[in-house]
């Protein structure tokens, strides 16, 4: 029997729970729950070719096109087979055995994921009960000797926003530290720190095609760093990492921005609306920059989800991490999706109360004096 | 500045020229020169709608489905962007800093490319000047320490075929080395070993869409390996690396193998055609069993991959590998491909004889009394 490294036998598995999810109202995993631009769909059609799927795909091109769209240059910007690529490009070009990793705590786990297989450590820096970024803490922990510090903003899954001057103090607290604020939910915040790539070379951006502009099936992202952070990112890149669609789908995408600017803004109206149902409801939840709100159902989470998803919508509930027991995150869709939503929820909410008694799921409810509500 | 990992900081780039080749005769990568399967493209226009590429891939079912396909149980495959994924999940699940890989020289230069990225050595086991694989000396390297050997079978840029006695030998010589065997040309060549993932515990097969299939664009590449070793490949893995019209394609593909088969049979009879007419020109070719053939063209070999280009036809020209000076390696297409190539081929001789004197070109030419020719 051949062994592994060391790394991959203590590695713990990430493989998030997304099988069978046709047909359903997908409010799980922070999509586009509509649609991508039917533009899109029209230039996929157009471009598909029996020959044209026999050739390798090119790069140049796009990465002109898309660079003029995010307002950079060629040499700054790398295309990525989704954020996930990205992430690991970081790993690979950055992070050696032992090396340590930065992150608030809870953030998306692939940063981890990808460190540990490279063989880093991870040092956490939770949030703290009111999900405010401890931005001294975070400070103190980067004085001792940080490879990489991984910040999503918005960040997920509380959907909570770090403050531009934060970000600032940061970047400039750490030069040898290399930065990745990963904005794939910028097109919800609106929000945005890729201008900076010029004025700190320890910073790293991503965005991502998956979530807005709705073309998560396709498997593209941009990774966005000064040229010689952006040249020593690629050198190590699999030559054909993204596939040749996933191009023609992000360069037709942004020439139809308007359609992803009418979807968030639809979407930021309705969680404004679910927040304001979820108080009603006396359902806590964090205030969101994002197209998802992080709510606290109390212990009942998991049965919730798991009536839910026998009602035919997908909701993630994140009580396997234990400092997120009785939390679910919910994908904010459209009107309509909000409002099946909430009527499911009033409907469960009925129902626990006449099984356990009224009051027993408000029983695990607990409010907080500062800002818990939007 | 934010200093890269070593491995980074030394590495040889890998680019392979792979820009502005549309509306030419590729010959240059071993693609499909013709077309996928008419099937796999309306397959695909049956799955593109706005609301499907929103969603995340899912890989339960495809998994199955190119399991059965191929003869072994889904424990035993793994689903990959392209085979150069592949390759990347073997160094990034077994390579450590220092580790060595082995394998013959010339060869695909991707698995030294990972190989070194995750910071290991390379060991050359060069082929003879007939371009026959030393497996003796090959047994006696593999008993030091090493961590993997690679072998494309058929090899790549060669088109040699390794016996399948000698692959025996090796796999049980070193129960301790991953042994992959890289079946890109299966197609071509219809010999695997594929069914002994189950006799050998240090065994992996990979196969791709991308040549035969005529997928390239999309990135689809398969790994097989018995379950433990799989499972081991697979923890690692990016979780959404594979993207759906990529599973969408293979899946569709795959129920159309007489297609593909014909285009194998073609270009196997154009191939034997390629080299009568190469044999009657006097230009020495190794033995094919893919579907590509390496030529010894003498020092013009850079001009003519040059003129040919400015006519229309991309061969590859491998003279950067200072043991291939004179080489090029030449994708074989349909009959009239390959006889438009033959044609040009024809033309520039002529051309350089009335330059530089007849017998210019005949004089780089050198002939082995060794199998030389098919």
């Amino acid at each position: 029997m051949v062994r592994p490294r060391k790394a991959i036998e203590c590695l713990q598995k990430y493989r998030p729970p997304l099988e069978g999810r046709g047909g359903k109202l997908r409010l799980d995993f922070n999509e586009n729950t509509v649609g991508c631009a039917p533009q899109v769909i029209r230039a996929l059609r157009r471009r598909l070719s029996a020959e044209g799927m026999t050739r390798y795909p090119e790069y140049d091109e796009s990465r002109k096109v898309l660079a003029d769209y995010f307002g950079v240059a060629k040499e700054e910007i790398l295309l990525t087979n989704g954020t996930d690529d990205a992430i690991k490009m970081i790993c690979d070009a950055f992070v050696d055995p032992g090396d340590v990793l930065l992150q608030p705590s809870p953030t998306f786990p692939v940063y981890k994921f990808f460190h540990e297989v490279a063989g880093g450590k991870v040092s956490r820096i939770p949030y703290d009960e009111n999900f405010r970024l401890p931005v001294d803490k975070l400070l103190a922990a980067l004085k001792k000797r940080t490879r990489w510090l991984a910040l999503a903003n918005p960040n997920n899954p509380t959907g909570t926003a770090i403050a531009k001057n934060d970000l600032k103090i940061i970047l400039r607290s750490a030069p040898s530290t290399l930065v990745l604020v990963d904005e794939a939910y910028f097109d919800f915040s609106r929000e945005t720190v890729l201008p900076w790539i010029r004025k700190y070379s320890n910073l790293v951006v991503t965005r991502t095609f998956s979530k807005a502009f709705g073309l998560a099936a396709l498997r593209m992202g941009c990774m966005f760093a000064n040229p010689e952070l952006a040249e020593l990112l690629h050198r190590g890149q699999n030559p054909f990492g993204v596939n040749s669609l996933a191009l023609a789908a992000a360069c037709e995408a942004i020439r139809h921005e308007a359609y992803v600017r009418r979807y968030a803004d639809e979407v930021r109206k309705n969680r404004t609306e679910l927040c304001r149902l979820l108080e009603a409801m006396r359902i806590p939840f964090v205030p969101s920059s994002a197209n998802f709100v992080l709510t606290r159902v109390g212990e009942h989470a998991p049965e919730i989800a798991k009536r839910l998803r026998t009602e035919g919508i997908l909701v993630r509930d994140w009580s396997y991490d234990p400092h997120l027991r009785g939390y679910l995150r919910i994908t904010i869709g459209s009107n309509a999706q909000t409002r099946r939503l909430v009527g499911e929820l009033r409907r469960m909410r009925y129902l626990l109360d006449a099984r356990d008694g009224a009051g027993a799921w408000k029983n695990f409810v607990i409010y907080s004096s500062t800002g818990w509500f939007a």
